[in-house]
C-alpha cells in the first residue's frame, strides 16, 4: 500500500475539520469517504471535497475505498464503530473517548487482541504537540532526573451550558489524564478531587483541582477551569529532581501595544495544537503503511483514561483520596 | 522621634546582613546595639557597625538607647524575647515564627492586647516583595474578579541534613502559608499533604505538596522542594475569575550564552528578597515613627500560620485532609 | 496532475535534507530522482530512497519522470540549471542565491518573461517561517500603522574559515534581505554598513552592521554575527507607529537547569526553520498543481536581492551611504 | 558630618518627585530647602515637606543649611547654577544635561578642577539601574569576550508639541549616550544618523535611527521614537564576543488577561526607574559622607555626552558620518 484511502465518519466541528485537512494535506493519506447522522451535512462536505457521500457509518466502514476509519461522531457511538472497524479488519482512530461506558472499552480490548493486531488509536493529541513530545523525551532520557511533580492548567475561553462539574472531570479533563500518563509512562495510582467556587460568571460549574499520584509517587496537579475569559490556555511544568521542563505558549511573535507586552492568547484550541493534530495523523499513516507502531495512545491507554476518570469521579463525589483500579496490562499491550 | 534606635539580638547569617542593613540603609533607622549567645561573634560585629556589643539579651531590651528591637535568635527563644520586648513597651520584630510552641503565640497574643497597642511585628518579607503585593493588590480591587486557585512552587538549591520531611513542612512552608493568607486576604479552612517520593540525591527529605482551601473556597497548592540543584526559585500564579498574575523572577537582564538563553537563577534568597526584605524594614521603622500600621504580618497573622503549619503535619501524618482551627479573632486583630 | 515527480539536483547537506523530506514527507510531492557532481553520494541517496540517480543534471532536468526540479548544487550553477529548467518548461526552486552573477539573472528575468509564467521559486524560505509570515500579515493589514523601524539579529553559532568579511554581506546577510523586502512588502533604497571589530576567536572575520533605508524610508537595521558561539539566533523586532512585534525564538518547551531558566539554543538552523522548509514545499507543490502563485521568492526578488548585495558591498568598501539600483519591475513580476 | 541637608532648585515634576523622596526615603539625607521661580509653587511644596522656601536660587545655594544642591530647573540655568554650587564648595548634582553650551560646560569643567575636588554629579540615572550596572560589570569582568554590538531602544509613549525631530537627537538620546559610555566603558568615536518616516499621527517629529562607533570599534544603534503609543519602553542588548547580555523589563508579575499574556507596559518612565534614582540618590549622599567617588556619570561625562550630542546634529543635518571631538581628558577625571 502507498496510500492510506480514509474514511471519516462524524461531520461536526472537529470532523469537518479533519477531514479537510486529510483531503490533501498529508503525506500518503487521500479521503475517500464521510459520512454524518445529518445527511445533509456529510452530503455538503463530500460536495467540498470531492469525495462519497455514505449515509450510514457501516457502510463507510465496509466501503471497499475506504482503507481506515476515522471516528468523530458523539462519544456513546465510538466503541460501536470502532469494534466494527476492528470487526472489518481496518485500522481506526477514534476521537477520544475510547467509549463511554467500562465495558465497551474492554469489549474493544477484547476484539483487538482477538484481532490478532493492534488496530485502534485513540486520538490524544498531545503526544505528538513538540512540548508534550519533549517532556517525555527528557523523562525517559532521565537527563534532569526522575520525575516529581507534573503541574497542569487547562483553561477554556468559555463553556457550553451543558457542561457540569461532574463533566469537566469526566470530559475536560481526559487530555490531561492521557498526557500525565504518557509524559510520566506509567500509570496513574490514586485521585484527590477539590474544587474552588464557581466563578460568578459560571454559575452551576465549579472548576476543578485534580490531584494524582503515579505509581512510582509522582504527584500531577491538574487545574481545570472552563470558563477563564482571557483565553485558551495549556500550561505545564514538569518538575524532575535537578530541574524542571516547562510547555511554551505557542505563538511566533511577540507584540507589544496598548499598554502591553507579550503574546496574543487564542480563543479555542484550534491553532494552540494544529501542529499536534497534523503530526497525529502523518504518524497514524506512516504507522497503516509500515506495520510500525507510533506514539499514539492505544486502546489500553484510553482504557486507563477512563480508569482515572472513573477514579476522580469517585474522589470527586467522596471527598476522599480514591485508588485507581489497576487490572493487569496484557502482553499485547506491552 | 525623627529617628529609631535598633537593638539586633541573634548575630547569625540573617542577624548579620540584617544589622549591616539598619546600620546607615535605612532612612530614619540607626543601629545602636547587637547581642548574641557567642559573645565573640556579637563582639565582632559591634566592632564592625561601630555600635555596642551586649552580652546578654534582656539587657540590649532594656537598653536606653534601643527603642525597638530585631529578634534573629534561634526559632526556640523568639517567643519569650516577643515577650520581654512587650514587657519593656518596646516595638519588636521577630524573624519567623512568631514562636516554637502554640501556647507561647498565645501568651504574646495576650501581652500584646494587655499592652493594649500593636508591638510585634513577624518578619515575613513577602508582603513586602513587589510581585507579591501587585498580587494582593489585584486581589483587594477585584479587577480580574475573585480568587479561584493559587498556585505555589517554592525550590531552594539545597539543605542542610538536618532538614527531614516534617520540618519542611513545619519550617520551609512558613513562608508560603503567610502569603497565601496575605495574598488572599483570609484565612485557610483545610490541608491535605501528598509526598512524591525522595529524590536520590537528598535521602530522607520528601518533597512536599500541600493544598489548602481557603475560607471562600480558593485552592492554593503548594510545592515544596529544598533540593532543586539548580537554584533558589519562587514562583506563583494567581488565578481569578477572568485573569490571571504571576510572579516574574527578579533578574534585571537576561542572558545568551553557551547555548541558553534566559536568566541566571541565583542559589539562594538574598538577591531574590533583597528589595523585599529592605521595604519591609523602610515600612517598620516609619510604622514606630508615625504610629500607623503596615502590610507586615502582626502577631495574629504569626499565630495563624502556625495553626495552618500545625494542620499540614496532621494532614501529612493521616493521609487525610485536615480543617484548620479557626480561633475567634479578637477585635484587637482587626 | 494530482502528484509532482521532483529531481534534486545537488546531494549537499541542504539538497540531502530536502530530497529526504521530499520521499514522502510532503503532500502531493514524490521524489522520482537525484544528481550530484559527486556520482557516488547521489548513488548512495538514490538507493536509500528509491529513486533514480542521474550523472548529469541535463538529464535529471529532462527526465520524463521529474515534473519539477530543485537546485540545490553550489551557488555557481544556479543561474545555468534554472534556465535549462526554464527551457525544458519545468517549475524550479533554487537555493538561495537566485544565481552568481548579475547578468545571469537578467537572464533568468528575460528567460521566463520570454517562457510567459512563472517557473522560478527562489528558496528564501523565511517567508514561510510562522514569525515572518506574521510580520508580514501585520504589516499589510495595518493594524499597528505603517513600518518604522525593522531591527534584525543574525547569528550563528560558528563558521568556517573561507567566509570572510565581505561574503558575510554577499553570502549571510541575504536572507535578511530577503525577508526585509518581504516583511516590509517594498523595495531597499539605500545601503550602509558599518564593521565592529573582528572578535578575537574569528580573526579576519568582522561582524557586520548594515543599514538599509526602503522605498518608502524604514530603517532596517541587520547585525551579523557568524561567530557568535552560544548558537545559531535569529531575531527581529518590527517597529510600526503604534506597537511593535518581535519574533520569538522557537523552542516548544523552556528549561531551568544548571543556575540558568530559559530556552536550549540550538547550534544551527535546520531546527528552528523547519517549520518554514516544510512550509514553502507546501506552497510550492500547491502553487505547481493548481497554478496558483505563493508567498515565495520569485526570481524578480531573487534579482532585487542581489542588487541589494551589490550596493552593500560598495557601501563596505566606500564606507559612505550607496543607492540600491532601482530597475523598473516589469508587469510580469507585479 | 552624618547627614547631608539638601537644597532643591526647580519644583516642576521632576525637581518636586526628587524632594518627597530626599524628604524621608534616603538614608543619611534631609532636604531642608526648596526654590523656584515661581514662587508659588515652591511655597506649596515647602509646606508640604515642612521645608525651607527660597525666593532665589542664590540664597537656596548660599544658605548655611544646605550642605549640598540638586538642580532640576530649566536646563539653560544648569551651567550657571553649577558654577555657583561649585564656587560654594557645595556638592551638586545637575540634572540632565549639564550645561546648554558646550562653552557652559568647559566653564564648569575648568571651575572644578581648579576647586580641586569632585562637585558635580550629573543626573544620569541609568548607570543605577541594576540592568545597566549588570551591562556594565559584565562588560568590565569580560566574562563573555569584548562587546561588538550595543543595540538600543528608546520609546515615550507621546510627546509634547515643541519636540521636534532635532530635539529627539538634542534632548531625548541623551541617556542613550551616557548609558553608551558607561557600558562600553570607552568614547565614543563617530556618529551616523537616519530618520524614517513621520508617525501619521506625530507630524513634524521624525523617529530617529542613530549609530554610533567607540573607540574600540564597537557599533551602537539607537531607535529613539517618542510616540509609540503603546507605552514608555526602554531595551537593550549587548553583544559581546560569546554572548549577549539584555534589559529585561521591569514589571514585578506578568499579567493573563483580555486575550493578553505578558506584562503591562507603563506609560513612563517614573516605575521603569525607580531604583535607578533611589540609587543614584544613595550612591550621592554615600560619596558627600566619605568622600569616596561613585559610579555615577561626572562633569567630564556630562561634557562628552555634549559632544556627542553635537556630533549626531552634525551628522542628520549633513547626511554623512560625523567624528566625535575627542578632546583630551584631564588627569583629573581619570
Amino acid at each position: 500500500m502507498s496510500e492510506v484511502r480514509i474514511g471519516v465518519i462524524g461531520t461536526g466541528v472537529m470532523g469537518t475539520d479533519h477531514a479537510r485537512k486529510l483531503a490533501g494535506g498529508i503525506p500518503g493519506a487521500r479521503l475517500t469517504a464521510v459520512q454524518d447522522f445529518d445527511a445533509a451535512r456529510a452530503s455538503a462536505l463530500s460536495r467540498e471535497l470531492d469525495v462519497i457521500a455514505l449515509a450510514q457509518a457501516d457502510d463507510l466502514i465496509a466501503h471497499p475505498e475506504v482503507d481506515a476509519v476515522l471516528v468523530c461522531s458523539p462519544d456513546g457511538t465510538h466503541a460501536a464503530l470502532g469494534l466494527k472497524a476492528i470487526a472489518a479488519g481496518k485500522p481506526v482512530m477514534i476521537e477520544k473517548p475510547l467509549a463511554a461506558e467500562r465495558t465497551e472499552a474492554e469489549a474493544i480490548l477484547h476484539a483487538e487482541m482477538a484481532a490478532g493486531r493492534r488496530l485502534v488509536q485513540v486520538g490524544y493529541m498531545r503526544r505528538f504537540d513538540p512540548g508534550y513530545a519533549e517532556m517525555r523525551r527528557v523523562v525517559a532520557n532521565g537527563e534532569i532526573g526522575a520525575p516529581l511533580f507534573l503541574h497542569c492548567q487547562h483553561r477554556n475561553e468559555s463553556s457550553p451550558s451543558y457542561l457540569t462539574s461532574d463533566l469537566i472531570i469526566a470530559s475536560s479533563a481526559g487530555h490531561e489524564f492521557d498526557a500525565a500518563r504518557f509524559v510520566l509512562g506509567e500509570e496513574i495510582a490514586s485521585a484527590t478531587v477539590i474544587s474552588p467556587p464557581e466563578p460568578r460568571h459560571a454559575p452551576g460549574r465549579k472548576p476543578q483541582f485534580i490531584v494524582l499520584q503515579s505509581a512510582s509517587g509522582a504527584v500531577v496537579d491538574i487545574e481545570v477551569y472552563t470558563d477563564a475569559r482571557y483565553g485558551y490556555d495549556v500550561q505545564a511544568e514538569l518538575v524532575c529532581e535537578t530541574g524542571t521542563l516547562s510547555l511554551r505558549p505557542g505563538p511566533p511573535t511577540s507584540l507589544r501595544h496598548a499598554a502591553r507586552d507579550g503574546l496574543v492568547v487564542p480563543g479555542d484550541w484550534r491553532a494552540r495544537f494544529a501542529d499536534a493534530y497534523r503530526l497525529q495523523f502523518e504518524a497514524w499513516i506512516l504507522s497503516i503503511l509500515t506495520g510500525r507502531t507510533n506514539e499514539g495512545s492505544t486502546a489500553w491507554d484510553g482504557y486507563m483514561t477512563m480508569l482515572v476518570t472513573d477514579a476522580c469521579l469517585k474522589a470527586w463525589r467522596s471527598g476522599a483520596r480514591v485508588e485507581v483500579e489497576q487490572p493487569d496490562r496484557p502482553a499485547f499491550y506491552r
